[in-house]
C-alpha cells in the first residue's frame, strides 16, 4: 500500500488532510500513535486527537467548527460531524491593528504591454463593442461574425473582437438604489485597458440605459443607434463600418516594455477543494506578495468566501477608513442575503464538500490564503475601478462569472484562477491562468491547467517555488509571449453582470 | 398641409392620439370646435375638452391619470401634465364577475408540426443542449461550432442546435425560497416541444445544480460530465459524439398535419408607443380570440405592464381560484419591487414616453389589449408549464428577454411580438412574428417587421383584418412554410433566466 501522506497547515491544527489519491484506508498506521479508524477520502480531514462533543475543530489555526458528537482520534471528520460557528460580528472587529510591514521592493521586472493615453496598460489588443441593451445582441452578433471572418484577417495586430453583451439596459429598475452596481460595472467595462481607449457603442434607441448614462462624452463616442437605421442589413453594415475604422487604429498599436507595477491582477478560485487552501491558494498568495513588492495592483474578492474569515483581514487594512469600508461591504452582503432568506452555509457547492470542505468557514480560510501577507490598501464596491497600487479587496459575489466580470470592470488585465475540482473557465477580455490544487487534476487536464500547485502537497515543490512560477507566468502571459490554455483554445465564458436591483 | 388625423379608442375618452407622422402643428383646425393650441408629436395625446386641475384624463375608457394643472382643450398632454393614479388595490378586485361567453369554435384550421411522444407538438426541429452551470459554456460553444460546421449539413431535417447557456447553476443561493423560479424554468426549457424529447446535458460535476435536480430520470439522460473527461479535446469530442447520435434521431422526424388546437402561442410587446394600444395590440388580441376559438393555448404576460389594468382582468378569470392566483402573482411582484425600492412608474422606458405613453397606466391599458376578449382560464407562476387550452396569464417580468425565456419555459412554440419604436428581437427556440404599430416603422424596417398593423391607424385596414392576417401567418410560420424575418437572418437573443433569489 502507498505510504500514507497527510498535510497540516498550522501547528495549532487538530486535523490533517489526506493527500493520497485513493485516500487513507481504515486501519492504516499513519504514524506512531495515530491509526485511521475509518476510510478517509483524499482531501478530507482526519482527527489527530479525540475531540469531545462541542469541542473545537481547528484548521489553518482557526476554529472551523464544533464537534456535533464525540470524534475519536483517527476518524474521518466529514461535514456532517461539524457544527458551523457563527460569523464574526462586524462591529467588534479590530481594524488596522496588524498592518503588515511593507516588504522590500522587487525591482527590474517588466512586461510587454499596450500603453494607453490614460496611463493604463493593456495585455491584449481588443476591439471593444459596448451594448446599451440586450435588444441589439442578435444583430450585433451577426455583425461580429462578419468582422471576425472578413475584417480581422486584415488586422493581424488585433487579438479579437469583444462584444459586451449583457442582460441589462431595459426591463430593469434603473432608478432603484442598487441599479448603480450594474451601471457602474458597464461604465468601467467600457473603459477596460485592453480596449485601448477605442470603442464602438451599439444602442437601440428607446432603452432605459441611454448611451448618455454610460458616457459623459457621448458625442465623441461611436454610437450606432439601431432605430435610426433602415433595417437589418443597414444595421449590420453600420456596425461593421464603424468597427473597421476602429480596427485600423488598433492595428497600429505596438507592445512596449512596461514596469510590472502597471499590472492589475485579479485572483479568484472556483471548484475549490480542501487542497486549494494548502497548495494553490497559498502559492497564489506568494505570487500576490511578489506582485505587490513589484508595485503592481492585486485584487482578491468573493464576499461569501471571505465573510467567515474577515476577522483575519480587518487587522490588515491600512487605516480606519479602509477597514470600515471592508466591514460595510460585508454588512451590505449580509443584508442582501438576508432579504433573499439565504442560509449562510449555502455557499459550498456539492463538489466543494466532496473535495473535503466541511463548510463555508473552512472554505473561507482557504480562499483568503490567496491574498498573501500584504497590507490591504483599499476596498472596492462591486464594479468600482481600482486606482491604488498594492493589495485591494474588491467586494464581489463568489460566482465565478459575476466575480470575473466585476474584476474586469475594476480593471484587471490578467486573472489567476485556482481550482481543485476543475473548471475549464476562460474570459475573453483578459487572459486567465489556471492553477490546479492537485496533481491528479493537472494530469487529467493537461490541456487546460497552466500551473500545477499539487506538487506542494506531495513535497515535490515548495509554496515559494510554485508562487514564483505563477509570478513569472503572469509576466509572460501579460506580454503575449505565452498563451494560457483557455486563450489557446478560445474558451470564453459570457460576462455576467451583478444586478442586485429588481427586473421589471 | 396634411389632413390632421386623430384616433380615439373608447367613446368615453377625453383625449385623442395624433396619427400624422409629423404630428399636429399648433393652430391646426382638427374639426369643428377643436383647434390644436400647441404642437403635438405623433402618437401623443390631444385634449378634446378643457380638463380642470385634478380632473380625469381618460383613454381606453379608463382613467390614465389626473391633470396636474388646468389643461386647455386642444393642448398636447405630455407625461409631465399628468399625475399617476394609484394601482388598483388587489384585495377588493372582483373575481370571475364578467367571464366572457365562450365564442363559437373555429374548426378546420391546421398546421404542419412535429408530434412528440408526450403529446406536445413542435414548430421547429432543434437539437437541445441543456447546461447545468455556466462553467461549461466556453467548452460547449466550441463543440457547437464544430457541430454546426461539420455535422449539421449531414442532417438537413434538423433546424439547428440550441445550447441553453445561462448564468445559473453555481454561485447562487440554490436553497433560497425563490430559487424555485430559475430551477423550474430550466426544467421546463429542457422539456420544450421543439427539442422532440431528445436532449444532451452538459454538466461540470461539482456545481450546485446537479443534473439530478433538473431531471428525475437522470439515468436516461445523455449527460456529458466535464470533470470526468480527460481534458479539453476529450470534452469537445464527447459532446460532439453525443450530439451526433441525437442528430441522427432528430433528422428522421417529419412534419405532420396537426389541429390548430396544438399550438401554444406567446404574446409580448417591446418598445411600445401610444399606437401599440390602438393598432398592433388590439390586432393581436383579435388573433388571440381566433386562436382560442380554434382550441389553442394563448399566453400573455408582463406583470408590470398588467398591474395597473388588472382590474380589467380579474373579472375575466373563470373562477375564484384562477382569479386569486392572478392577484397572488400581482402581490408577489408588488413585494419584489418594494424590496428593491422600485418606483412603480419606473417601467416606461424613454422610448415609450417619446412614443406618447404618459405613464405605466396608459402603457398597461394598451398592453392588455393583446389579450383579446376571451375568458382567462389559468394563471402561471414564472416559468410554469401551460397545461390548459385557452387564454392563460403567464406572470413574468416585462423585460423582453426574461419574458421570452419564461414563455418558452411555459411551452410556447410561436411568439407574436408587437413593437412601436422597433426592436430587432429574435429567439432561437421558437419563431417570433414581429408586428409593428406604425407604418413608418414597417417602411423603415422592411426586412425585420413581419406584419404592419400601422394601417389600422390610417384606416387602410381594420383591426379584424390585421388580426386575421396575424392568425394566418402564425399557422404558416408554425408549419415552417414561411420564415419570420428574425429566423431568415438568424437573429437570436440570448436566453435570460429570472432569478429573484440572491447570487452568492
Amino acid at each position: 500500500m502507498e505510504k500514507p501522506l497527510l498535510i497540516k497547515v498550522n501547528p495549532k491544527d487538530n486535523v490533517e488532510i489526506a493527500v493520497n489519491e485513493d485516500g487513507i484506508k481504515k486501519g492504516t498506521a499513519i504514524n506512531e500513535g495515530l491509526t485511521a479508524v475509518e476510510d478517509t477520502p483524499q482531501g478530507h480531514k482526519i482527527a489527530l486527537v479525540d475531540i469531545d462533543k462541542g469541542g473545537e475543530v481547528i484548521r489553518y489555526g482557526e476554529v472551523i467548527g464544533y464537534a456535533k458528537d464525540f470524534i475519536q482520534k483517527g476518524s474521518w471528520i466529514d461535514e456532517h460531524k461539524v457544527n458551523l460557528p457563527s460569523a464574526p460580528p462586524l462591529q467588534e472587529l479590530p481594524v488596522a491593528t496588524k498592518v503588515p510591514k511593507t516588504m522590500p521592493p522587487l525591482e527590474g521586472y517588466t512586461f510587454m504591454g499596450y500603453k494607453n493615453l490614460n496611463g493604463s496598460v493593456g495585455t491584449k489588443n481588443l476591439l471593444g463593442i459596448m451594448t446599451c441593451v440586450q435588444c441589439v445582441e442578435g444583430v450585433l452578433n451577426k455583425a461580429v461574425e462578419i468582422i471576425e471572418k472578413d475584417l480581422l484577417p486584415n488586422y493581424p495586430n488585433v487579438d479579437g473582437v469583444m462584444p459586451i453583451n449583457h442582460n441589462y439596459g431595459c426591463g430593469v429598475a434603473i432608478n432603484a438604489p442598487e441599479a448603480k452596481v450594474p451601471i457602474r460595472t458597464l461604465k468601467n467595462l467600457a473603459d477596460h485597458p485592453n480596449f485601448g481607449g477605442e470603442l464602438v457603442v451599439v444602442a437601440l434607441g428607446c432603452e432605459k440605459l441611454q448611451p448618455e448614462i454610460l458616457f459623459e462624452d457621448v458625442e465623441s463616442k461611436n454610437v450606432v443607434m439601431l432605430q435610426d437605421e433602415d433595417g437589418f442589413e443597414q444595421m449590420v453594415k453600420s456596425i461593421v463600418d464603424k468597427c473597421n475604422e476602429k480596427l485600423e487604429i488598433l492595428n497600429s498599436r505596438k507592445r512596449v516594455e512596461c514596469p510590472a507595477s502597471e499590472l492589475v491582477i485579479g485572483l479568484q478560485c472556483g471548484g475549490s477543494d480542501a487542497f486549494s487552501g494548502v497548495t494553490s491558494n497559498p502559492a497564489v498568495g506568494y505570487a500576490a506578495d511578489l506582485l505587490v513588492r513589484a508595485g503592481a495592483t492585486v485584487l482578491f474578492s468573493e464576499v461569501s468566501e471571505v465573510r467567515d474569515g474577515v476577522h483575519l483581514l480587518t487587522p490588515r487594512t491600512i487605516n480606519e477608513e479602509v477597514g470600515q469600508k471592508l466591514k460595510d461591504e460585508m454588512a451590505w452582503y449580509d443584508n442582501y442575503l438576508d432579504m433573499g432568506q439565504v442560509d449562510r452555509d449555502a455557499n459550498p457547492a456539492p463538489g466543494n464538500k466532496k473535495g473535503g470542505l466541511a463548510n463555508i468557514v473552512e472554505k473561507s480560510l482557504g480562499s483568503i490564503a490567496k491574498s498573501g501577507t500584504s497590507p490591504i490598501v483599499d476596498v472596492l464596491s462591486p464594479g468600482e475601478k481600482a486606482v491604488k497600487k498594492g493589495l485591494i479587496y474588491a467586494a464581489t459575489p463568489a460566482s465565478d462569472f459575476v466575480c470575473g466580470t466585476l474584476q474586469l470592470a475594476s480593471g484587471i488585465t490578467v486573472q489567476v484562477f485556482t481550482t481543485g475540482r476543475g473548471t475549464p473557465y476562460g474570459l475573453k477580455m483578459a487572459p486567465v491562468i489556471k492553477v490546479s490544487s492537485r496533481s491528479v487534476l493537472k494530469n487529467k487536464w493537461q490541456d487546460l491547467i497552466d500551473i500545477n500547485a499539487g506538487v506542494i502537497a506531495t513535497g515535490e515543490a515548495t509554496i515559494e517555488e510554485v508562487g514564483k512560477q505563477i509570478f513569472e507566468l503572469i509576466l509572460e502571459v501579460a506580454s503575449g509571449s505565452k498563451k494560457t490554455w483557455a486563450d489557446h483554445w478560445g474558451i470564453e465564458n459570457a460576462l455576467c453582470l451583478f444586478n442586485p436591483a429588481p427586473v421589471t
